[in-house]
């Protein structure tokens, strides 16, 4: 199956450049990224007219709970714990297998419309998730989240089932987080690791709180912790990394781990603003995620970009503007390096065809005085037309092309009440 | 002309309810709101199938300077007084009225594609103005600007020639700020107010070093120094209000004047966040803006409107979760009073129609534990289906009615061309 799109920009992700030009797909893969408009364009199987829009690799959500989309905007008004305690918990009780794969459904249907084709999840009922995610299209990455509470005796054998389960799904070593994860556990997952060479990922520094609880406890943050006990010693990341000493800074940097954002999240919830700058000046690989539905309530990687351009300009210790094509790029390969979905980087042949079709017509994208800070600045799912992943197209100028949205949201509603 | 929307859900803003029903439309007004389904529903002139989704008040952009969208994505990368000086500053000083017409056309299509129908702007050649607005059929609301560069001069005539322009177009008083306005100026301000029993709207404490400056020259923040000048004898509002003192909420709450909040903006100048929690326990009235593409860089109400409901989450001095509500009433309601569309504030017979269809369908909003928060967490241009003003739609499913956008498109990125 060979597709040509043609009539387009091009934003390939491998350096500022934005040129005219035609993107062929075979099968799943890239064949090739054509500019010089030479190359004899003959025996595609279809042909998809640009419009003048733009092409752009996909975006890369790198840290999310999908299924959490039954709990949106669910007792919003609830401080932190009340909300965990009277409004989450109760429900994540009565989950079953059915309710995770719609919720999941539902949260990647909400991706794939806002131009993101993969997904670093942590949750529940594993092979729901993963039959949600080829069922859709979409590209899921499991992130292990073990804790004290449970699932410590299943990571193995899940991290060997879901990486052979199928070319949209892996699974990553990571465990919840560790103030939820006594040193036995901990140890645990550090033989995993060693066992596999494998990069592990865990909730770091999400809040003040945590990071004093873990002071408290070892006389040492949560980051030199982990790393003492060589959890990280084959990479991996963290999730959110707002409360980040120097030291901290030192391994992540050590270790080449990937800080991963979730500025909505950490507004909603309170946690404060990770220095987006002071880490990019660090040399720190950055990606980005939502969070979840829970407490985002979007799973809008437009909305998590800006905040992140934007930030932590109101931070105290704010040291510069930062240039949108970091926050780009983290929002795009940063995303899939963090996963490890290495081809799903950039536009050029050979990779992986996971990309958007960006509408460039539409009026907050004009005048084009800097078309990167536009989408960064000001773009957003308005302006997803098109949504490619593996070669697939799952969604086109406002149709979800695998799934049925109505049924999806029907689901949803009625599952929904089982959990009240 | 009559006009008939049945199939809908209705939030029609005067209480949190959303409810089935139908909007009857003739010529400019809402005719009536329809619940019961008793009433006889013949002789329209057009009829409207809305699809289960929901029909809401408009939103309304309580601060902006719509013809800078000639600056979206100008200079990111400068810190405020080199944007300024060496960015902004040098194109204005080319720009002719046809550039305002072309360049505020833009932001107003912009405007009306997320769910916007009324502007309260300040920026020059009000005629150009004032003529986009009444092509495109979106509602401007002037904003006098005048400061000691100019302009002091033409503020009466102004007022009385736009408030008698078109039903779109009003005219209010106001000025730039007390940090570009001498006493005589202000003085003159003062009695135009007094002259015409006139609200006066102005930025005030959008940075700290203007307040400070303030008080080094009078001893007094600028809302207790304006105020002591009488300018807010009338009411009238102040935009931005980040940095504000008890002293001065108390002047805004005895005047009834409005806070108007620009969180994009400030966020990206580094002014700081507005403390809104608390200016909603005061019993403040609130009003939300974009401050236009130069800062903001989209006119995105509903990213305002969600940065307004968790951005001061993140401040030290934070109080508390804020309702939803309240933020979904200032970006609607808020807005319209607050330039005096005192019709434009929810559905109910007899008021203007200015009013939205937005996906009820789409991922983002499902499923509904709580609808006004999936709006103002969740929502965003891309749930906007239709968009009403004063009866006449002039946008409905992905396309602009009353402009051509590629046309605007065209004249913009030839006209940005003559800044450089």
């Amino acid at each position: 199956m060979r597709t040509r799109y043609f009539n387009a920009k091009i934003f390939t992700g491998e350096d500022r450049e934005i040129r005219e030009g035609e993107l062929w797909v075979r099968d799943d893969k890239i064949e090739d990224v054509v500019f010089d408009g030479r190359k004899s364009a003959e025996n595609f199987d279809k042909e998809v007219d640009c419009d003048g829009n733009l092409l752009m690799p996909s975006l890369k959500d790198a840290h999310t709970h999908t299924a959490m989309t039954f709990a949106r905007s669910l007792a919003d008004e609830y401080e932190l714990n009340d909300w965990l305690f009277k409004a989450i918990f109760p429900r994540e009780a009565k989950l079953t297998a059915e309710h995770v794969y719609w919720f999941t459904l539902l949260g990647f249907a909400e991706n794939i419309m806002s131009g993101t084709t993969a997904c670093f999840d942590m949750y529940m009922f594993p092979e729901a998730v993963a039959k949600a995610a080829v069922d859709i299209g979409i590209r899921n990455v499991f992130c292990g989240s073990p804790n004290d509470f449970g699932g410590m005796d299943l990571i193995e054998e899940r991290y060997l089932k879901f990486n052979e389960y199928d070319p949209l799904v892996s699974y990553k070593m990571g465990f919840h987080a560790e103030y939820t994860t006594n040193q036995d556990n901990l140890k645990i997952i550090s033989d995993l690791a060693h066992k596999y060479n494998a990069p592990v990922y865990t909730h770091i520094s999400e809040t003040k709180s945590e990071v004093d609880g873990c002071i408290e406890r070892y006389g040492k943050t949560p980051a030199v912790l982990l790393d003492e006990m060589g959890i990280f010693d084959f990479g991996g990341g963290g999730f959110h990394c707002v409360h980040f000493s120097d030291e901290d800074i030192e391994v992540f940097k050590k270790r080449g781990l990937y800080t991963v954002f979730n500025a909505c999240s950490n507004l909603k919830l309170s946690s404060g603003i990770a220095p987006v700058r002071k880490y990019i000046d660090a040399g720190l690989k950055i990606a980005i995620g939502t969070d979840g539905a829970g407490s985002n309530n979007s799973l809008d990687m437009f909305r998590e970009m800006y905040l992140d351009a934007v930030l932590s300009n109101v931070r105290e210790d704010k040291d510069g503007i930062i240039d949108p094509y970091h926050i780009l790029k983290a929002g795009i390969s940063g995303g899939a390096y963090c996963m490890e979905l290495n081809d799903s980087d950039v536009l050029a042949a050979g990779k992986n065809a996971d990309f958007i079709l960006f509408d460039m017509k539409h009026p907050n994208m004009n005048p084009v005085n800097n078309l990167l800070s536009n989408i960064v600045y000001s773009g957003s799912p308005v302006n997803v037309l098109m949504t490619v992943c593996a070669g697939k197209m799952l969604y086109d100028h406002g149709k979800l092309l695998t799934v049925d949205i109505d049924e999806i949201n029907r689901q949803c509603s009625r599952l929904v009440g089982d959990l009240v």
